[in-house]
């Protein structure tokens, strides 16, 4: 049993693209709609829902500010879909994730900082910590999935003591 | 040719029940999730996309404001999908509609206009406005349809100058 600390790094695209999608504009690229009075920035995220087994949901997820540093217990995945946050308030938030592997998922985790305005999409079957909001209670608009089958699994991290820095 | 006045209403989900979903969490019930850390409002939106003919698209739209009173000059409608926006700067937008009918489509226009805490998702078919921000430029978050049909009639209303202003 072992403090594992982590700096929660800067969400980009780059470093997130193993577990999913950053909702984002800045450096994308977008077109003219609308005779010209809005820009559309498209395909931001692969919402996943598995055809003929559930439905897109939408949701709306408030949250309850977290202090730093943020002890890590456990982290969820979702079989059947992808999972969309995307802030509503505008401030940052904690992005908490861990590779598929073999290894103790435990030396698999990584954290990540939201500007405040970027969203993330966890892929299908991608383990994260559920919302860690920062500084205020905060809402999320959320895209997930409503369907007959179980869509959630969790796995407790108490062997080690995980703790998430911002600073 | 005449001159139709409308004063946006505000948007509440009784006087918008026919056109779609009022996406908000005021008054909606909701139930705790993530061990106590969240309020989960749970299924807002009707998010509709014909199964096997197209994928949910999430994007984010950035629209210019615009001054009122505003003329609508034309209306669109989405044949093979819903679609959704949700404010992104919490501000005021206008939210434009038609009855579905045989009458005139110029006397079967509706307005309302969203708190900024407020979205929309206008139901399959329904004829709508494009996106009408307020006093600066604005994002949204937006779910509709990625597919290979065309998905979107329009219809120019340039028989009356209908003006739609929020006093």
């Amino acid at each position: 049993m072992a403090d594992i600390v982590l700096r929660a790094a800067p969400l980009t695209v780059q470093a997130f693209a193993p577990f999913g999608d950053v909702i984002e504009t800045e450096g994308r690229s977008w077109r003219w709609i609308n005779e010209g009075t809005s820009q559309r920035f498209d395909d931001l995220a692969q919402i996943d829902v598995l055809e003929g087994q559930g439905r897109p949901l939408m949701s709306i997820f408030r949250a309850s500010a977290q202090s730093v540093p943020f002890r890590v217990c456990a982290l969820e995945r979702h079989p059947l879909s992808s999972q969309s946050f995307y802030p509503l308030d505008a401030r940052p938030f904690l992005v908490i994730v861990a590779e598929s592997g073999s290894t103790p998922i435990a030396a698999r985790v990584h954290a990540f900082l939201s500007s405040g305005q970027q969203g993330v999409n966890y892929r299908r079957n991608t383990w994260h910590h559920s919302l860690v909001a920062l500084q205020q209670t905060s809402n999320f608009l959320v895209i997930d999935r409503a369907g007959p089958q179980e869509n959630c699994e969790e796995i407790a991290l108490d062997g080690d003591r995980i703790l998430v820095t911002t600073g």
